[in-house]
């Protein structure tokens, strides 16, 4: 399947597909009329990340619902949904908020969620959300139904599975489960919308194989948790698994309703240390500028530091000479030897390497970074400069689109 | 001298001080009625830490020109700059401009500059700022003259010296200052302003005799650049030093005219760490919620991860048991037995320690999390929920104001 992009409809909400650019660039502008630190996305890189991936949910017979924790964007969520349910995963309700603002009412917010809470879930819902929660644990669930009595709604809630990575869920075969599920059909303020589990311990595989066997364990944990409540006479809609890792690699999603990746969209070092991907795909990068030269301290610095690249170090267990990000030329994104930012101060980026090419980096060149954990790096920056990829370093990338990101934790 | 605060004049602009709060609290507010994750000010640290660092410069003979890249607030930088010049530091050019809103025209923008940028510190200069640029070479010095004869305006610029972090700047005793000098005195659209440099390697000493010598190696060379300016002719208005950890254990600030310290208004793990402050002293937390109980993997999960805390792991050089920071009671901040944040997801985090007390901590419970470094985990957050502190767990703090934080690269 490939995804058309700029002429099909939406399935979201019906509405016509609004076309990314209103011309080839924005009125002519090119990466070096750009103020720096500024977060880079390659409109091509990402739309092959997101076909690649749901290609492999229709392959295998599911839904795709992408995390947008990752990206943050009403856009990147429209080229996402496309050819699925339009149905998102969030992890803030303030991401809940300003893609419900932007069309996408039918969404999970993937982290265990207490009682506190729930007045603004109300607030959501009377905005038009149909919000899935998500709990672990049996009197929280006793209380999500009290306070949607006192609310005078009802809430959906998935039951976590913990299928080994060990944050939150419990054990498929855990006893809990029946009881959670018990208080969540009993109450009519409440339903139970089925199983949702997270692989998230593929981040730490250090092979193909142990990805795959992962993607197994994850997906038997949820289908088994199915299988049990179904068998004890529950409903159970949704099941829902899935990470970029295991996603990328699984052998078979049966029994799976849904999968739930969001990384791959831009995808980052650490994705390609974990074998999710290849350099070339990474579709996030951060363009500096070089402001300093140290010949005698073999290094450059550039306008990158630990605030526009992040502390995220991850990368570095499996790619050495990775610290906080691949120093790349600014054209072609090719890396530039085996340049990279060896320390982050706030504002600056020790670029170091085995051979540092002085004479084609002067100060006041541009370079572009690519970051260990693209999450946790685009959660610094406000926008994307969405860019179009070029295959030579004679010619400069365009820009073609600003678009927005939802940061922080704030429901506005 | 003690600070004076809710009576005074700020000296900035002669503006009367304006009151931190119409009443005790903002309508009774306390800290269980915020949205978690939040970013937690303690009004009363946070004062404490101000008035010792004002006294640390009135006692030396020097201005304090606080770094905002740290609070990146402007309530902050109007206590800060309390008894002092007015003048502040900021790290961005977006810090720069916000300040200028709020009436700090006087600025050091304390990052090597590159001609790019100069179109847009003219548009600051051209709303009122006298935003004084960085350098340390000589190329960029012409093109920064060049730039301004074309903008049709004047630069003043500070010649940065490397005390021996390493990071940007020339020796005191290189060739380049006077050749730098040169070219700044030599064309009428530019200006030498002085000599500063950044002991950031102080923030590497392992004891306070270490940051007392690098104390002495940061104002050494900066002293000794306006010796060697000086004699040979050149202006040398200004003679800035500092970090927080050589600003709080210098032994002398003989010669320099200003100090430039940030992270001294709200201290973190990592300066207590490095001796500069008592943990009793940490002005900065993040207000959290228990959101899930895993004792069979001895661990609670809050809802405080990677992005509210950042991947900053600073202290754990020297304290262990520390990771993504401390976990504190939410009323006093005092710490809970060992409890930290081991691993740190983007929203979650995973609270472990030798005995963690599931009884006192049920989900839904809140904790405060102490960071390594202030100025990363701040920079996650768009305000401070200003808060009293209060002894006794039985009392709940009041928020008794919001600030507003200024975070990202773009110029409003």
């Amino acid at each position: 399947m490939a995804i058309d992009v700029g002429t099909g409809q939406n399935r979201r909400a019906g509405k016509p597909w609004q076309p990314l650019v209103d011309g080839d660039t924005i009125a002519g502008m090119v990466i070096s009329e750009l103020d720096t630190p500024a977060l880079i996305l390659d409109r091509g890189r990402l739309l092959r990340n997101i076909q690649f991936m749901s290609e492999r949910a229709q392959a295998g017979g599911v839904d795709l619902r992408p995390h947008l924790k990752t990206a943050k964007s009403a856009r990147v969520a429209e080229l996402a949904t496309q050819g699925h349910s339009g149905g998102i995963t969030v992890s803030t309700l303030a991401e809940a908020a300003y893609f419900l603002d932007h069309g996408f009412a039918d969404l999970i917010y993937a982290v265990c969620v207490v009682p506190a809470k729930l007045d603004r879930v109300r607030a959501l819902q009377k905005r038009g959300a149909r919000l899935t929660l998500l709990t672990d644990n049996t009197r929280v669930a006793r209380a999500i139904a009290e306070r949607a009595r006192v609310l005078d709604t009802s809430f959906a809630v998935l039951i976590e599975i913990d299928s080994g990575e060990h944050r939150t869920g419990i054990a498929w075969d855990s006893p809990d489960l029946l009881d959670i599920a018990d208080v969540l059909v009993r109450d009519s303020h409440v339903q139970l919308a089925g199983v949702l589990t997270h692989g998230g311990h593929s981040y730490a595989a250090t092979s193909i194989a142990e990805v795959k066997q992962i993607a197994e364990e994850e997906r038997h944990a949820v289908v088994a948790a199915a299988e049990r409540l179904r068998k004890a006479g529950f409903p159970c809609a949704t099941v829902s698994a899935g990470s970029t890792p295991t996603a990328v690699h699984a052998s078979s999603f049966d029994g799976l309703t849904e999968i739930r990746p969001g990384v791959y969209t831009f995808f980052d070092l650490d994705q390609m240390a974990l074998n999710s991907c290849q350099v070339q795909d990474i579709a996030i990068s951060v363009l500096a500028t070089v402001i300093s030269h140290q010949p005698e301290h073999s290094r450059i610095v550039i306008d990158a530091g630990a605030l526009a690249l992040s502390k995220d170090v991850s990368a570095n267990a499996v790619l050495p000479d990775t610290g906080y990000g691949w120093v790349c030329d600014a054209h072609t994104n090719q890396r530039i030897g085996n340049l990279h930012v060896a320390v982050a101060d706030q504002e600056h980026g020790y670029v170091e390497g085995s051979d540092i090419p002085y004479h084609t980096l002067p100060i006041g060149s541009l370079v572009r970074v690519l970051p260990n954990h693209a999450c946790i790096t685009a959660a610094a920056h406000d926008r994307y400069a969405v860019i179009e990829s070029v295959a030579s370093e004679d010619v400069e990338p365009a820009v073609v689109d600003w678009w927005d990101r939802v940061n922080g934790w704030k429901v506005e």
